[in-house]
């Protein structure tokens, strides 16, 4: 097909397309003449997943380049793609280098020896946690930790979950776009649902306490 | 103490102070003389809520001054002091006007009337959630919402400990800002939890099967 039938179909505009060959998002149509380029239907597809990875999952292009970068690097390993999507997702920045980062940086290291966790040296993930926790504790939350193994508990049901999906997939290929799709959109997927269940919880808890002088139910988790 | 205490204290140059306070974030400090003014333990607090809002949550500065004011706001009950910091959180833009914006919106309908959630016309996390479906079944992977159930029972459990948490505070302006806290940066931990469960299993469960015929474990969630 031609640029403008590729845009028609996904809604992406012409120049938009282009933009995105020139950064190597998308790789350039086949030349029919000198000024026409045919499209195919993987590069259809290629481009729903970049509109995907930018609108609901909130990654930049440059964040998007070195996720394909990695997804097409046929001698990557699957686990390895996986971190390349995780590394783009999360807060920039550092945990910070006061007392509290320190303690964040060692909760951190011990939940994931406790849970016998894959990690490596810098990964993301553990640096996001770290700075998450060093901040709660900086605005007098560090007893928010206590909730830590039970986010942890459910972290891992989800991941489950998404890994036995993508176990399903078919051909490699789908299985290496599944990951990254999964990774991304997954934590947008979980950020909403848990937004929805927090609004709902709260309406039900404080709908019906505001005005009493002791919350029903508080403390019951130790029960 | 005088902005230049307040600014050592909490890390936060004296400008950016200075703007927090003509933009509405925090309060401005008392008067002590005509060019001198006099900052207290609050407006401490506040600055390193601002910062973490900022920092982990990645909320705007415009969406922090909404979160504040509803905070700030007497008359308002707590749930919806927590809509409103749920309300800024998330991706923004419109679910979309195709067949998968639809399918999508009615998923998200049908799963809010099944778990009995409360929510309102027009909720942000549930347009996020149908804009992450819509994406997701766009690329090809409606699949996905083969998970959402787990994934709706892992996002109760984490809102219940949440809440549960938030029950234990004592007076009533520090329940408020741990219903904010735990909604905007609860999100960050969870994400960050997720990527670290993810990243595991993912290693796990590929770098074990990589060149295997069939990936051991893959159905085995239907047993």
């Amino acid at each position: 097909m031609r640029i403008g039938e590729l845009s028609r179909r996904t809604g992406v505009p012409v120049p938009t397309i282009k933009y995105y060959v020139r950064e190597g998002l998308l790789p350039a149509g086949e030349l029919s003449s000198p000024n026409q380029a045919h499209y195919d239907e993987t590069h259809e597809r290629r481009l729903r997943l970049i509109r995907a990875l930018l609108e609901v999952g909130g990654l930049k292009v440059a964040a998007i380049a070195e996720v394909l970068g990695a997804m097409d690097d046929p001698g990557r390993p699957l686990h390895k793609v996986l971190g390349a999507a995780a590394d783009q997702l999360g807060a920039a920045g550092a945990v910070g280098d006061d007392a509290e980062a320190e303690a964040a940086g060692a909760v951190v290291q011990r939940l994931i020896a406790r849970r016998g966790w894959h990690s490596h040296e810098g990964d993301p993930a553990a640096r996001d946690l770290a700075r998450a926790l060093a901040a709660l504790s900086r605005v007098g939350h560090g007893a928010f930790l206590e909730l830590l193994e039970e986010y942890a508990d459910a972290a891992e049901v989800v991941a489950r979950a998404d890994l036995a999906y993508v176990g399903r997939q078919g051909p490699v290929e789908e299985l290496v776009e599944s990951v990254v799709i999964g990774t991304v959109l997954g934590e947008a997927v979980f950020g909403a649902l848990r937004r929805l269940a927090h609004v709902d919880a709260s309406a039900r808890f404080f709908g019906r306490v505001e005005g009493q002088a002791e919350p029903e139910g508080a403390g019951a988790r130790e029960a």
